[in-house]
């Protein structure tokens, strides 16, 4: 294996579990990786990795870095609310230039709007602490995806819809010539109205989220819905939806009824069991980049294939 | 006092607490007036009152009343689902014949949507439940200023500003000719994007919230931000942000940090101490009436005049 840079930063919430981000530091560099962190990643203002100006020239430096990969330390809360200032064209250069961006959660922000100021792909994926951090090791699987990614060798990916949700794969014929986009449902909802909402027509749109009740996640899906961008997608890719807690007065409204309820209102296919979430088995994921997906029984693939040629 | 015909309905959440459900309208008919209850009021389907057709023809019904105030069982969730089956239409030939459309919460949906789409005035107030049925009783404010709709002869409100936001005031010299929009910001900023989102240029923008932690409460009132409409009101209003708990990582971060950052970021004066949210003492507010606004020192007065002569 070639060793790859990788650049770590702190776009978002401080760093609270340390001993989890110095973990995940370890394992890369265990992987024969060189491993440059940041000089503001453990920064704490407020709930924040360093007030606005910090983290915004950590963005930065990341984009500077000419890594192969600049990688997050942590999601949190920190990115909407600096959206008027980050350095999108030198983050898209630095993409041009072989840097690839991968996060997840909060990092939805930077993702979308950046796919909406200038089309450049990054990718939802891990993150250090969470991810490379557990305690109990990271997931063979993300591990993986995320190997490809800095091997230039990821294609695509496969995985199997839950039997229950069989039948929403019914009539579904494969798309191709679509664009990937999503990530986290809450931030996604969090940016329609504003023009860091990317106008992605014919796309998948994949969603995940965490410690959000149903009917949030319903109230969300419906906002999509009626501002109209549910009815431009060929297809939705639901991942996990995780850390909810149910409370007796839902009286069977979950989120099977959610995504249920979401197949008789939209056209595009409501496909369930994606690999991706806040859950330690996650695969990468392209926002912005042409897919195809098809499928096979219950067995979906999807396949981007090369974007660059390391 | 004349005798006034309330209507009380269900458009949103299952009613659970059914003895405060009945104190409330007990108290209402101790004042004096004809309570009808519709007749799904207490119906539950999963966290709804009554299946979305079962709702929507409740509200149907309201509309249909000819009651001198249609008054909601109480908030929770349930009418961003159903905002594209609304009888908007029959619901402001309502309000047009003397029907005054009262509640808050999950209701700012259906006003917010009657606003854009009729530009009809409805109210955001009490509840039965947990406003009339509290308890250890209604509260006084709350009462009078509902006698006051009743009876045509509320005319506005005042307030005082806390004293640790009294710089808020200073350089603000009053307005009129605004519109008055606003109500619970979780599901007014689950509106933007749609059509239901009403587009109000000059306004004063009154918001609440309930159980939302400061860093969410701050990512809507960025997504409001972003998309345009904090620059476009004339002043904001904030009522009482109840419910969220602090955890230590928040270090010092909080709803004033929140709202003193909002004050350097828009140029509308932002006002707080509204007596309005998910607390006892709430005043009745006009969705989409003109008001004026003055202050005298730290006390604030809104006014709206009359609008029926009932």
């Amino acid at each position: 294996m070639k060793k790859k840079h990788i650049y770590i930063y702190s776009p978002s919430s401080a760093v609270r579990d340390k001993a989890a981000f110095r973990r995940g530091v370890k394992r890369l560099q265990a992987l024969g990786h060189e491993v440059e962190v940041d000089e503001a990643a453990l920064d704490t203002h407020q709930r924040f990795a360093g007030d606005d100006a910090t983290r915004l020239a950590a963005i930065g430096r990341a984009a500077a870095s000419r890594a192969d990969v600049a990688l997050i330390s942590r999601g949190g809360y920190g990115l909407t609310r600096i959206l008027d200032a980050i350095p999108y064209k030198a983050v898209a250069k630095a993409i041009e230039r072989g840097t690839e961006f991968v996060g997840l959660s909060d990092f939805t922000a930077l993702q979308s709007a950046l796919l909406a100021k200038t089309g450049a792909v990054s990718w939802q994926g891990p993150a250090v602490g969470e991810d490379f951090g557990a305690e109990d090791g990271p997931d063979d699987i993300m591990e993986a995806c995320f190997d490809d990614l800095l091997h230039g060798q990821g294609e695509g990916s496969g995985w199997r819809v839950p039997k229950r949700d069989a039948e929403s794969l019914s009539g579904f014929r494969g798309l191709h010539g679509a664009t990937l986009w999503g990530g986290n449902l809450c931030v996604l909802a969090s940016l329609l109205g504003t023009p860091y909402f990317p106008a992605i027509d014919k796309g998948v749109l994949f969603l995940e989220d965490v410690n959000e009740h149903p009917y949030r996640v319903e109230r969300m899906l419906d906002q999509l819905r009626h501002a109209g961008v549910l009815a431009r997608q060929k297809a939705v890719l639901l991942g996990h939806f995780t850390g909810a807690r149910k409370v007796p007065h839902d009286r069977g409204f979950d989120m099977q009824t959610v995504a249920a309820r979401l197949r008789t209102l939209i056209k595009a296919p409501v496909l369930t069991g994606l690999p991706f979430g806040h859950v330690p088995t996650k695969v990468l994921l392209p926002v912005g980049a042409q897919v195809e997906v098809a499928a096979d029984g219950r067995d979906v693939f999807m396949v981007w294939g090369h974007r660059h040629a390391h």
